[in-house]
């Protein structure tokens, strides 16, 4: 068995901080981290385990959390990362929060403020499945704000963050690396697959035609706001099995850098009559 | 091998609506349900893997929601029963909230104010780790409200729940019903337990000196907000595996209630040019 150490994962798939970041020299799909399927299958089986129970480590203290940023193309793996990776995790101090187009209350604010509403609560882990990233990626793609105002957003988003950090939130930022190729089957089997179909959405296939804007934005957002405080992180996708091994390591590593223990508020079984 | 069918479940736990009910008649601990403990064991890992297949199609649906409300003395278990009847549930579409003493803000508006908010989304679980419930239990122990808003507030509650589950709403609602006696256990279990200390509260043993005045608020609250449209279950707790077995037999039924099939938008594969 051959599974990779959460520093190995780490150095191979962070985008460094403060440096020059192209997306195309990172592989969609990357055999070296885990080599063979099942090494990450009893890899993602095993964390999923330690995530649970760190978890409610947390879950006990109340003073710091979690928060698992998910970003990636249509069919890149979002809802099936958290249903792998959190799979053993039961919904106690657990939020996913799925940032849609933004309401015309939403849009009456700006666009961290809804973001900001939806941070997990201290103990928790908060999982979003997209996040403020959009606000620099689709709506730089279509257009939807000017260059100067998406030039603005990635120190505001930095800043952002670094309050977060500073504040007890653990970040954890995932860019699922899906390939081209990969997508167009992925797409191809939600038409063809019952308990798929539900999935496939038109609109998906515009954000197809306009992939290499996509990736073009990607790649700015990831350089610009890859930071010491909240570094990103691109896996390779187009294996499901890895991808969500590999985020399984960086979520374990991330819960076992606070070196929780159980919460001892000092009771002695004599200083309480329990009648 | 002997598991109660759902039906059976329903009919043993239910405090039938229009009818007087006492609580004292219910027992804490019940082995006629499941007279044998490994079968609770094994009812309860077949209903929380059906629970998970059948949460995805509610989710994939996004129509109608279902609403667990937990109930009952400290170390009843509802922590407990959240983490084991969802034990193989991904966050994915799960709501848990817990309600503790309103804030300034939540106290500002009527009771239903904070509850209302807290509903699940349309395709989601929601699970409240107590309620509104606790404005005619606690409350009423305390004297924080009059007699006579207490007694309109059975009717503003039954108007509230009957006003969710005719807006696509499911609701099913179990009162944990722990014994005095094995609540003592648990308390003083807390106190040696490494890992159960930072649950102990010392406030949880005022609540046991009130015990009678609670089981008699419990009692009113059952016979008065057991409807048709959301009955009370009255859950014998004093057994951990029984007590999340038979939640997870009823939390499966009302899933199953729903006939859920995978939507089926009609897409076809020929009508979509993927590219």
């Amino acid at each position: 068995m051959d599974i990779p150490s959460i520093k190995h994962v780490r150095d191979h798939l962070i985008a460094k901080p403060g440096k020059p970041f192209s997306l195309a020299e990172r592989p969609t799909r990357d055999d070296d981290i885990f080599a063979n399927k099942d090494d990450a299958k009893t890899s993602l089986k095993k964390d999923a385990a330690v995530i649970n129970e760190l978890k409610d480590m947390l879950y006990a203290h109340k003073k710091q959390s979690i928060l698992v940023m998910l970003q990636g193309m249509d069919t890149a793996g979002k809802s099936g990362t958290i249903r792998g990776v959190f799979a053993d995790t039961t919904p106690l101090g657990m939020e996913v929060k799925a940032f849609k187009a933004p309401s015309a209350n939403e849009l009456a604010r700006d666009y961290l403020w809804r973001v900001h509403n939806a941070v997990p609560k201290k103990g928790h882990i908060g999982i979003f499945d997209r996040s403020h990233y959009e606000d620099v990626l689709v709506v730089k793609v279509r257009g939807w704000a000017s260059a100067e105002e998406i030039d603005q957003r990635y120190d505001q988003i930095n800043a952002f963050e670094k309050h977060l950090t500073q504040n007890g939130i653990i970040i954890v930022k995932c860019m699922l690396n899906v390939g081209h190729e990969e997508q167009g089957e992925r797409l191809a089997e939600r038409l063809v697959e019952p308990h798929k179909l539900w999935k496939f959405n038109p609109g998906d296939l515009e954000d197809r035609k306009d992939w290499t804007k996509f990736m073009a934005a990607y790649e700015t957002a990831i350089e610009r706001c890859s930071t010491e405080h909240a570094p990103w992180y691109v896996i390779p996708s187009d294996s499901r099995t890895r991808r969500n091994a590999m985020i399984a390591r960086l979520v374990r590593g991330a819960l076992e850098d606070m070196n929780l223990e159980w919460p001892n508020p000092g009771y002695k079984p004599d200083d309480f009559d329990i009648g």
